[in-house]
């Protein structure tokens, strides 16, 4: 079946609107399976029921995209800090392919590899060995012949350059997605010059990832276009942001939130709130528009239901939803009936049940980046005397604040 | 394998604590399987393999318990209000039954068959004719020899009597819970007094589920203890709540909220919020410590993990978390790795990145129950001319609000 | 003129609502005129002026009554902790009563003179140590023949009383308040035992002020009411509530909230929360309505805005006005012409521009009342060694919360 | 005693921190002498005593300088939308000039002549026709030999330029403030343009005042300095910003607020945030530090305690203070006594004690500005129809934010 599927560049190229999945880290986190700290993705050699059965829901839920579940499976993540696996690099490779695969092949879904950040980049590796690292993943997803491949989650820009050239020379269609908001990469370079870069380096299909809400990452993907037509360029954009709220992010988005990564409940976005990012994206000319953590399947159907007239389909999902709310008009207490309507969804404003919690945070703001003692990778377990050090490091921070 | 398991009174009279599972209907909405309005759950019948993956990540976490899916699924409220489904009652309890004991024998697990309240007593159905209804369900879960039975999510006690009283016919042991909160049921009876029926009417296990936050349910329930001992009667104690933050409820809990059930995201606990929880329900002598609409399998983890000294042991998702968040020892981030550390976790405030949101709604009151002509059942989809009638009660329930 | 002036009880008697005035020490402290700590009115002494001003506002405002500004004006608690004044009590008392009276004669106001509760009481001095504190002050009052008297602000009934038969033996009117909610005064007695008890000693005005915000305070003394009706009893009821927003108060009111008394700003009711406060003492029965701490003149102006059809007139300060805010009709930007109406106003939601912030405190409750050694008076100044006693009795309240 | 003061500019010049004054408009609006709509400044003549006071405690509080109230005493100002007033617009400003003075005399203040932006600019009145407009007021402050002048409150540093113009043909020392924050003036000028063209006109002070909040002001003012200094120029700086917390205010600053004018209670900065603004206002190089709209006299008080070393004195009113609420050692209460030490206050994070109520406001967006039809002024009162025309504006202009 797959060879009659369209590729996602003609997809792109007729002017269609290709929806992705969601996170999986986060997602398979909180179903058991991923541990946050490493967030690495051997459950797809583990335990692929769970894996499979994720990319069903994103399926179901409407999206077009299996991104392989291979988010740091490069060899030198998967050894970080005293991890021990199992399973080499290549087994959650060949693993995770096989699961895209499987799933895409019961609908109209394509097979994307992915790749991103690694600790070699960050530990001042050279460029050769940061490639290296990539190719390893890249030459199981040619073995396995995947549709396209996507680079994303950098937060600088010439790492991701670097991953474009290796994906660019299977000759696949390449996407490259920088987890940066619209102040630009970890060493300030605006979105539009990342994108420029990004796109002279091959990607046909650039945006951003990860670490900001949806609107932020609209407004960064809005940026980047700006810069590539500035420039005389040509590309497909896309978009795959965080599903939580984050008007307190500083540059290097949720990860230096207090709530980071156990806290994050209540900044969940509601389905309503999909409905306008996945407008909010499409106007701007965006038309790659999937999530990244925090999106559950139902956000991904919240953003296929918001553009079904544009797209001339709704997600099997929908059977079990029905748009804006409608189902509730099977619902027993009159009150909930009442709610079956685009209007009351639109306009709420979702209290959060928190008296005692404020409404923003204030990110850490440690200004430590690439080359620093702390972010050097070892493989050795994190010891007490580390931590005490890091606390110390924490309390400067925050006194500076 | 099954018959050498512990049942759960020998379990509980053993002084053992008992895990729950969490809410099938909302996780599996929001996975695309459910849909809110009529809540039913003929997934199990069309798609089986959503059940069964749900069932084994709650078994994952920690629970000793799978409830057999078969929540509203009595033959009055599988046909309400235009839904046609293509599963009959009985074969959608017969697969849910499949399903939980399918993956109760992949661990330590007991299957409950559960049955809740009817449309039949709301719309003032006659004792028999509501029993009837229940016996239905209950033949099911005699034929496919569940371990034991649960009446749960009952607003009137005596409807719960009734369905007690059909459970117990069956000699196998009994817990009911009622959906109600200090304030007691929606007559007004005291959790005390509704508690001691219940054990009047054979329950061995009693408590409340759904409707509240977790500390109110607590406190629902060690009223209902103070009831029976003072009664000089003797049970145990279940407790399964909401994982949403309710505050600023009313008697009916958060059905009246205006987030139901689509807007509630800021109210989700954290794995924080739960360790309390199961530590204040394990104070209050509660030994069936589970959950119910919200509570996803990582929630349930959370309890387990609180309890682990208690219990002897750790769930197995927990090697994909280790205590208080030291999996975060592996992370990238220097300030992220200061985290791996239970004081931070216990004392954090997390915002909810909602600025232009209060922190609590005002519940709907419309003050209606059993009988009312809004709340009788029938058959036929909801019209345009109801919904404008129940805009109509709702401008008036605010307005003397 | 006073001579011709309708007594207190006449006016109550005749059915008529009498309007209070605000709270001097923190109106007076926001000018600079009193020390939050002792909060003693040594300013009628040393600024006349300052006093005699806030009096003729109150009088603009609407207000019926002149309070005596000699709140903590007795002898113990004047030297209390190493204060040293200028004046003896007799001289500050006598001051408070000429400007009260000068001011209350550019208008139709009453003086009332009013004393509170002591630090001799919390320190265990007998029945007749502390009532020759009190005499000391009415003896003051009766030589400058106010109109009447309120013993007000005590946080146990017993020394109420005393005040009460103190007061009732000069032959004027005695009104009486104690600062306290719901839950009752220290001792726990019920808002309807301390009424009657206070009406039985010779009240016949009697209600609560300070501590809490006005819906409290109402309800407070609508308990008071029910109890003194209940009991057979006959007295006319006031309110002088907070201008603060407590709901997160427990019994000992908003001393015990973090904020107090210098962080408090973001609790100040808008004018519109007192044209609802005014509205609900009205119905609920209470014709004696002002206020207390946080009150300025515009929220006194609005009570009186709120029952000007019910009284006859509108303050003078209301020429500054319009009602309901119309004022802005003369406003120069269109959007804020818009504004000049009430149900504008009536619905408002106001922000708290703070993002920070959480919505509610947890207020400390270290459970010490009187004779607790860290209450018992002493003249001399605060001393370190005694500060960090203190911190090390929070943090083990903090800790035990 | 006033021959012997040292001016404001010698002040200045010998770097000496000059301590302003609060707002006027606001505090008498909430002591009942000022219309919020008009914001007329009649009471000079009419209620003097109330006037005396104001000025009498900012001095208190440790103000430098009296501003004469003045403020919207223009004569096209006075006449506005139907109000008629006894007094005329020279009356008003002669008066206001004795109560300044007579106050300044009390101590070691000076007396500034303040006038600010008119309603005949907005109309598109000609230069001269504006310029006539200031000269009148201008006439007043010569005869009464004021020390120095303000011109202030300007949203287009065009009509500034007009102003500093005329109060420079004066010969005394002239200061300017814009209302406007980093954003700039209603015309996008930036604010260091705006300063430049200040200081070109003949100011010798150059800053802000209203409409913001303290540090986006002293951030507007740090803006200007860069921009006077880049272009070769000199000046001296100054700051009068709002009591009111405004995150939330797009380039119009609160009047766009919906809780602008009658709602901004739960905005109030508390005594501490002032230290904050005085600190940095402080560092950022401003000597001339005040306030506007909210300003209370213990606001002042907080400012002159912050700078208490580097203006080598404490202001009279701290006598009833005591730096960071020292006071409380001689509060009752033994929790209130642990308060008093400036780390507990310096990181209160204060509760609003509104739990419905979100933390920030939508700004109306109605991108009116001068010339445009309904900010015309005319002399009628606000009509009914003009009212319904401005309801369908509001509207509009929120469908489409």
């Amino acid at each position: 079946m797959a060879p009659t599927k369209k590729g996602v560049l003609e997809r792109l190229n007729a002017g269609e609107v290709v929806i992705g999945d969601g996170g999986f880290v986060f997602a398979l986190e909180k179903r058991g399976y991923v541990k946050a700290g490493p967030w690495t993705p051997e459950a797809a050699a583990t335990h692929p029921e769970s894996v499979r059965q994720l990319h069903r829901e994103f399926l179901r839920a409407g999206a077009n995209v299996m991104q392989t579940f291979t988010f740091y499976a490069s060899d030198d993540k998967l050894v970080n800090r005293g991890q021990k696996l199992a399973f080499t690099g290549q087994q959650i490779n060949e693993a995770a392919c096989d699961l895209a695969k499987e799933v895409a092949n019961e609908g109209d879904a394509l097979v994307a590899g992915g790749i991103c950040q690694t600790p070699s980049y960050l530990s001042c590796k050279s460029e050769s060995e940061v490639k290296a690292i990539f190719k390893k993943q890249v030459d199981v997803f040619v073995k396995k012949n995947v549709d396209f491949l996507i680079a994303e989650y950098f937060e600088h820009v010439e790492e991701a350059e670097w991953a474009v050239q290796v994906l660019k020379a299977t000759g696949k269609p390449v996407a490259a997605c920088l987890c940066i908001g619209p102040e630009g990469d970890l060493n300030s370079v605006s979105p539009g010059d990342c994108a420029v870069r990004l796109v002279k380096a091959g990607a046909q299909i650039v945006g951003v990832n990860c670490h900001f809400d949806p609107m932020t990452c609209v407004e960064a993907v809005r940026l980047m276009k700006e810069g590539v037509e500035r420039a005389g360029l040509k590309a497909h954009y896309m978009c795959q942001p965080l599903a939580f709220h984050t008007p307190d992010c500083n540059r290097q988005g949720f990860i230096d939130l207090p709530e980071f990564p156990f806290g994050l409940e209540p900044r969940i976005l509601t389905r309503w709130d999909m409905h306008k990012y996945a407008r909010e994206a499409y106007k701007v000319g965006i038309r790659f528009i999937g999530g990244c953590c925090g999106f559950e399947p139902y956000h991904i159907r919240a953003v296929a239901e918001e553009l079904a007239a544009e797209r001339g389909i709704l997600p099997p999902a929908s059977e079990k939803h029905d748009l804006w709310g409608k189902g509730l008009e099977m619902h027993t207490k009159p009150w909930v009936r009442a709610r079956s309507r685009r209007d009351y969804w639109e306009t709420l404003k979702p209290a959060s049940g928190r008296p005692d919690c404020p409404s923003m945070s204030h990110p850490e703001g440690w200004g430590v980046t690439k080359g620093h003692a702390d972010l050097i990778q070892h493989a050795e377990a994190t010891s007490a005397q580390e931590i005490q050090h890091l606390l110390q490091m924490q309390k400067k921070a925050k006194s500076s604040a």
